[in-house]
């Protein structure tokens, strides 16, 4: 099976969403590789959507990549949406950078740099928001599957975890992690919040407010408006999505799908995190070794790993029937097209 | 029956769709009563989904309505989601003043005066963008009920109108349809943009182009892609929407719901209009004559008429058998808790 455990549900109405959001946290030179660099990391959501819903891009010159070259994981995420037919919605919880491509509004601001006071001002707004949003959607589709494109994603996702008492360790979407860079960042913003590992505990909102990103509330208020059956797609960073659902005290039918190269990060601890937490997690294996392309081939040295859904995206694939290869096949072909590469 | 014909259908997931939408033209004084004064038209629709979705208003200091203190038709529509529990998406098709509660953001820029050569410069991609939203909705619900806020609407409607050969009469959110002003707007934005009664029969894009607003292009796109069954909740300016989609050569099973107040205004023709092009079309009568409310009564004196998709709205209440009197006490609930009026 290429997603373990194997997906073995018929929803009638799937629905994927994707959230949206920068930060001042991922202008910190080191902390993302999603851009070629600090600055253009705020281009990256929106050209993120854009790929996805188009197979082009119109924010910035050229697709989001890494420095090294490896393609965004919207690739995957494309080519599953192409696959199964599943409609995908877009979701702006705090944008510098705005796709040309529909999208869900939310009102929400941007993210600032965690090592200032407060990084997330609206974080209670953003969660009754998307409660709300949740509520609505529920009505309309019984399985919805939440991804995200959040650059400097997880180590935000650290500082949630640290302040609400977990040792979550994070992936990166670079081959090495640098998680120096992201402990001391994390440090820095727990310090200027006056808060201490484990001490906002009772307080998931006020963690995400002091240490988090706009996607966290979003993901959060979604989850818990739905109701019913939801899918957080996504590798360490919906792990502290997880970790806020649980200190909020939230009763939901909520999985967790990531890719292999997360699941199988020796510097993370996904895993271990999913079982401490107690929710049913799943892994997505697209076998890119197998693969004719180069790009794609990164993902199986540690570039790039996971963002946009991707693996989501094929736990989608998976459940509605598609094999490894059929996907594989997909992927190289939306890669192509977006590259001109023949 | 308070709805006629009576609605006999039932949809398993109905969505109801409010697109937003505001133009220059609705600055021209004396065109719309969809405001205070003819600059606040641009806060109107703002305020219209933030009334309907949240039972209050954020974007001005107090709920929509016209110069004679009658009140939005937003509290019509706000009374048949709450009854109905019908999810209600809200579409920004060309905002100056967007609203603080989500939107389906569409990326398009406000109409112009259609005194001036174009008024919907981005028509063809409105309708492309909103087409490919259809689509994806389409997969979630089976029956479309897409209602509208843009004042000035009527008179961007008979401008389409005209364009198109129609000899499309058009109603008023006045008492005192100013028709006079109408054709004149209407005149001087044929001759601004070289065309005459007719002349676009075969180019309803255009059509909308030159004389439209926005609404006209996101609500004809969102019939071509939700493919199946739509209804347009709406008077006059839903009428326009109509012979656009027969000028384009739409096959859709798309039908017209309205208030009483505007199928029966003497000085529009829209019952004549609709038999014309071959859809069906529907009126409700809210039976404002018997309400203990002076807001809603002033409706049986034709103020306002119809707007946020008022007609659509209750078309949906009686299609899930809510009777005339249900939906006016929860009418008259929602209007005393807006307007604070025990």
């Amino acid at each position: 099976m290429w997603v373990e455990p194997y997906p073995d549900i018929s929803p009638e109405k799937p629905l994927f969403l994707c959230i949206l959001a920068n930060t001042g946290t991922a202008r910190i030179p080191g902390i993302s590789a999603a851009g070629k660099s600090p600055e253009m990391t705020d281009y990256t959501p929106a050209a993120d959507a854009e790929l996805v819903e188009t197979g082009r891009v119109f924010s910035i010159s050229e697709p989001a990549m890494c420095p090294s070259g490896a393609p965004t994981p919207a690739v995957l995420t494309r080519a599953s949406i192409l696959l199964t037919g599943i409609p995908c919605l877009f979701i702006n919880a705090g944008l510098n950078v705005k796709p040309k491509v529909p999208f869900i509004d939310l009102n929400a601001h941007p993210g600032e740099d965690i090592r200032k006071t407060r990084a997330v001002t609206d974080a209670a707004d953003i969660y009754r928001t998307s409660a709300d949003l949740g509520r609505k959607l529920s009505k309309l589709s019984d399985l919805v599957i939440i991804g995200e494109s959040v650059p400097g994603g997880t180590t935000t996702a650290m500082g949630v975890m640290r302040a609400l008492g977990y040792d979550g360790r994070v992936s990166s979407s670079f081959p090495d992690n640098p998680v120096g860079i992201k402990e001391r960042v994390v440090n820095e913003g727990m310090k200027a919040s006056g808060i201490a590992f484990g001490s906002l505990k009772n307080q998931p909102l006020r963690a995400v407010e002091c240490m988090g990103d706009p996607m966290m509330a979003a993901a959060a208020g979604l989850v818990d408006g739905l109701g019913k059956k939801t899918i957080l797609a996504g590798g360490t960073q919906m792990v502290s999505v997880l970790s806020i659902i649980k200190a909020l005290g939230l009763k939901r039918d909520v999985s967790i799908a990531t890719t292999c190269y997360v699941a199988d990060d020796k510097s993370a601890n996904f895993r271990e995190m999913t079982e401490l937490l107690g929710y049913p997690g799943f892994a997505a294996d697209p076998g890119f070794a197998n693969c004719a392309v180069t790009g794609l081939q990164m993902y199986e040295r540690g570039e790039v790993k996971e963002g946009v859904g991707a693996g989501g995206a094929m736990f989608a694939a998976a459940m509605l029937g598609f094999s490894q290869k059929e996907f594989r096949e997909k992927c190289v072909e939306v890669y192509r097209s977006v590259f001109s590469i023949s």
